[in-house]
């Protein structure tokens, strides 16, 4: 590794000692580097409207930090483990073609607001990126539900058929948990749309920095105002966006505990085209789901990143190193989480449905509800009427799951499936 | 255990099987209780402007409900082990009371919606009850912000003395962290607020309920639309608000850190009232902050409920007991979470401050960085101001924590607060 | 409350903080109230040993810890709200008792240690209920393996039809992780089985404790020998037996998730008789197996508690009141833990099985494999005859369970499922 | 990617699909390449034991085995995203090297218990290795505890002065706490030292492998004999081995704590040498303990990993592509894990003891409880000995800590520290 930022004396650190801290970090930040190159241009910029730097100062950096950021971005420049870091590394790239002007980038900046501000660039895009994601999966779960708006197949309740449902009902009911995962990735990046750039090492500086001007060049919706609580929010703010990640993936595995049963033999409803199966290397006769599999498991990491940053954050105020080892966690998670959402997309356009086997699976007990109520109609006390059917249950025969469906007219259900309400919302 | 409502043919059910599936379900369920009478009654009037129910029906159970609400409040009522859950006491209770009309109050809804609908409204109320203790945390460490503005005190990086601080820089951090916390419980509210009620077993009924005026009588402020979404939306809910909880519980965690270091000996910055603390069993010298201890342990209940909620939830969609398995975690970590936030609260109006040892405690070295930034606004590039001062550190003795305070004015900063944006914010 | 034993000045404990405090601290102390007595019983013998006590005074003392044992036992002492905690409690009566003797009983020891003899008593305890759990889960599962060890059901890979299997393959599967988790359990218990008692708050005490000869009437094989290590080992126990119990539970989920499946209408391999059903509220037709249910959810309170108390355990060394947090995730747990294992058996025994079902479901591609294999036996290459087999499905129809169970010889294979080892263990 | 081995018909597999199948399986079996090799050696032999295989094609394939080995350690060949996964890889290279000897590899076997057996293998490597660790951490701190063995220091409860302690009962305290950890690492390996190889995709094959011979070539003490039980294991083991980490890892972050504080400027009880610590980027007077926070967060990627296998395994029985989501998790906490515990021993070895400030810290107060015990064995009440010292504290000046430690005779106490013991049981 080159020589580090902070060295002062020339003390060695020792090498076992300096594996563990990199650890992966510098790996990690080529996800942040271009959100670094961003905030820091924003930075000078800002040390210009206050006259730290000149404005051929400005100038120079800014240039320097665009041709870093093209580098970056066609493999010409590598973050490796010759850097102590990202941050350190746009430092020292700086100094190596501009010289004095590159020792003035840091001027009234740690990088504990550096990685901060990355951070929260990144979030947010990670939070944009996942309500797109929950978009496209809702809008595929209602173009197929349009498709099959009456289609009957059975509703099951602990497993067990309850009573007639359709696949229109089965699906805009998905498509509305993501409406729900949208908005929560909505109202988070809300939440944390806020600067930290600016607040130094938790203490602030001695200088008038413009970071309203800076916050509003980098597209911050607000400052986070006191530098303290700028460190102290390290893990929290990617608490709230792996949450929202973790409860669009926990639709996920729930659609997929769907698919993984109606893909048996036993039950036969949906089929998927070889394109998204495997074989076995011992079974000649099979063709395995694993896709469906792998999006089940998709929650796990988020659940364990999760638990990972929160043992982290056991700690009095002030940055402490400690706060580096949510960064791995944040970034595996989006990673893996984001393509799950891609994939889930993917699988609910190309997914085949058995529309006779599924039929075919509404047996004539299924209809002891609706008969329960229609006695109620009548006049027939409600828990009356519902010993009466449990004790008649063969009388149910010659009814047929399309009347079942049409007759079921509380808003949401089959015969009232409100289809275009949630597409206004989908749309909104 | 009485009779149950699903009762059909009289076959028992093995009593450690009942034990079993009882769990704490109906004690916690008095918890939930209140919340359930209220969406009865609101249940009962919407199938009256259905004409399922006829008026004097209506006026009949209404009454009832409201009896057994106030029985329930002074403790005539008790909902114990004799019942399999509230909801069914419910039902059991109207049809003693009143007979065929009693049977009724069931028509057109499940247990499964009772059971969303009640936890709803309870989250909703959580989620103000959240928002309120967040803001009374605020409010009091700003209070006591504003009256040690400028008190000097150490400010630490990886615990060990980085700059001077201030209380007030110290406290207001910690005021803003509440002040997020605040907006995260609003949001949840706004996102959580759908009434699930009229949704039956997750499929519908065939009844035209009239879900939105039900709806608006509890103050929702919008449907979860398709059933089968409110069914799959169990845990989900609970996730959030737990969330929302834990996040001010990392910042309780975060203060009581501070607490606890800076009550040693070691450092003394703050002691607490002879109230607040306790003694021990053999050492006759100890007065120990048992108090601050238990705040730092108080996030433990909401991570664990976390898991154990997310845990329950790898199922396929459709409601599936292991549901149930959401609520105990769900209320555990409500109610130590909230009692945390109070005593917090609390502690933070009574804390006495030793401002004398604080501010001896800021040495001539942590004025290092003002110092390089000055040189650096004369024209030293940063990063050779930085390795200059290093090698001088003994130089900067004669200055002083005000001075030091009075010239950090980046925004937020000590010299620049900011406390009347975040008192801004508070009342916002 | 009664005055506290650490009362020395007469300070009152603000009454939020001392409900805060106490929590559920004394009524979770009634499970551990018996081994704290055992425990005080051995503490007063070894007193007596090193002369610190006259025999008079611990036989005075003995006596009246067996009548509080024995008035606790029959609900003629309850341990409640009026009691800091257990502890405590014990101390209160013997001096109400026995005036100065009372006063005696707490030489050279603490609370600290008096918890930590207490919880390791009780956790052995739980360790030997545990293995004796799931021995009775694995001899049931091999009993029932037994009995139906050839009789033909589909084996599953990704739950799509792989290969035939057996129920005894299946059952017998299932028994033999009993056994490992059996296993663990008494290794669990063998690693803890250190006495800390003679601690004191851990630094010792200036007295000759017979700390060796009070844990051998105790039944440890061995000292935990520092005080330190004593009291850092708060919740390093707990989470070693929570672990034991979440490997047996795990293997419940598992089995419950089998069991969930093949007793749907699809699958149908599986009934449960009806005391080991419950119905529904509003659908006259359910049976539902909740207990299944149940069961499947049963990991869940363990995996919650111990992120619970691990992350209270974030902490520097000595005892601290944070580590009070350990104690009710731990009870929850077990409690909740050992009581789905007494099920699991119950489900096991009484379960009914539908071999016609079960047999009807293996279709002729699965006998794939075997004629893969019996290819590469005469000669072809595996991964050759492998996709020879693939071509020609359509050829195993004349294939028979019974014959490719009994072709299956490889050690522990459905021809070959060595019962009388899997059972010599369970006995061994 | 190259064709894989399953295909049958040239299906191809949507790329997106096969890109979020692979995840980064195969560069994870890197590290269990060399464990496949050498089980697939002794699976070729286990072949050529039942004349499945002729000599000639033995040796052949042992060779290439032996060849491949020896050029995956030198680089010659790398792993990587051609290969479906490592275990393909090693069918695909002696398919390549030997043609219809290299397509018999993989008779009577499956990639399941292929990676089965890597994994066990890998899991008992990895339980050696931590035993190792626990040891040499635990001798690190026998050596220093030794070394400073009545050197006087304070000893704390809630943070707070409490009673003279010594530098030898510190760290023998944490000495004996890694000699838990030693025999749990130990304890784990010899539970989970059975082999699953030879139990194909779950059920067994249509050959009379030799299964104990197999095991015995490989070093296992045991089979695991049922092939469900096999494939049902999955996780399990990693869970339990994980948990022998994170127990180990717990004492690393509670000793971190430990240093943590007493490098604070406030405490002052220990240095770190230059080349254990790190710079600020802004702040030219910091050294800053970066290595103790690392070591402070090591147990949060152990407890995210569990978490994340838990959530995964919530599965009915048999092989699902869900089951892959264990590795990652599982290879990434055992090298970091591990890496930390290399540290602690460097760290403890390393740190600089400021014995002065130790004493300098002991105050007279804490002398109190060595009173009330004196005054116990005089015959006051321990109770009342106790409320008497605490009303006269200031009569105990005159006290040394010397004398204190030496009276401390309790066994394990700071008079009696029982070191011989402690390294007794490090070397048995």
């Amino acid at each position: 590794m080159a020589s580090v930022i902070w060295d002062k004396d020339g003390a060695a650190v020792d090498a076992r000692v300096q594996r563990f801290l990199a650890g992966d970090d510098v790996v990690l930040d080529r996800e942040l580097f271009a959100f670094d190159l961003t905030a820091s241009r924003a930075h000078v910029r800002g040390l210009g409207r206050i006259e730290v730097l000149s404005k051929g100062e400005v100038d120079a950096l800014v240039r320097e930090l665009d041709a870093l950021g093209d580098a970056f971005a066609t493999g010409a420049f590598v973050l490796d483990a010759r850097h102590e870091d990202g941050h350190s590394a746009i430092e020292a790239h700086l100094v190596e073609r501009l010289g004095e002007a590159g020792k003035k980038v840091h001027t009234g900046r740690s990088r504990n607001d550096q990685v901060l501000v990355a951070l929260r660039l990144y979030l947010k895009d990670a939070c944009a990126r996942l309500e797109a994601r929950d978009a496209a999966c809702a809008r595929a779960l209602l173009d197929r539900a349009d498709a099959d708006a009456n289609t009957p197949m059975p509703g099951y309740t602990h497993l067990q058929r309850a009573v007639p449902s359709s696949i229109g009902h089965w699906l805009a009911g998905v498509a509305e948990a993501f409406l729900d995962d949208r908005d929560l990735a909505r109202a988070t990046l809300s939440w944390l749309d806020a600067s930290p750039l600016g607040t130094a090492a938790g203490y602030g500086v001695n200088l008038p920095l413009d970071r309203e001007g800076v916050a509003r060049e980098l597209g911050f919706s607000r400052l986070v105002v006191n530098p303290a609580c700028a460190q102290n929010g390290r893990g929290k703010v990617e608490i709230q966006v792996l949450t929202a990640l973790l409860q669009a993936l926990l639709d996920v595995r729930r659609f997929a505990w769907d698919l993984s049963l109606y893909t048996t033999a036993e039950f036969g409803f949906v089929a998927l085209p070889a394109e998204l199966t495997t074989g076995s290397s011992i079974m000649p006769n099979k063709r395995n789901p694993d896709v469906v599999e792998l999006l089940r498991a998709s929650p796990a990491v988020v659940q364990g990143a999760l638990v990972e940053i929160e043992s982290v954050l056991s700690l009095p105020g002030g940055y402490q190193r400690d706060l580096q080892a949510t960064k791995a966690p944040t970034l595996r998670a989006i990673d893996r989480g984001l393509a799950a959402l891609e994939l889930t997309e993917v699988v609910v356009r190309q997914m085949d449905l058995d529309r006779a086997r599924m039929e075919a699976a509404i047996d004539a007990e299924m209809f002891a509800t609706d008969r329960a109520v229609e006695l109620a109609l009548e006049g027939v006390p409600f828990r009356t009427a519902y010993r009466r059917v449990a004790d008649e249950l063969g009388s149910l025969a010659s009814r047929t799951p399309a009347a079942s469906l049409a007759a079921r007219v509380s808003p949401g259900a089959p015969g009232n499936l409100m289809l275009e309400t949630l597409r206004a919302r989908l749309e909104g």
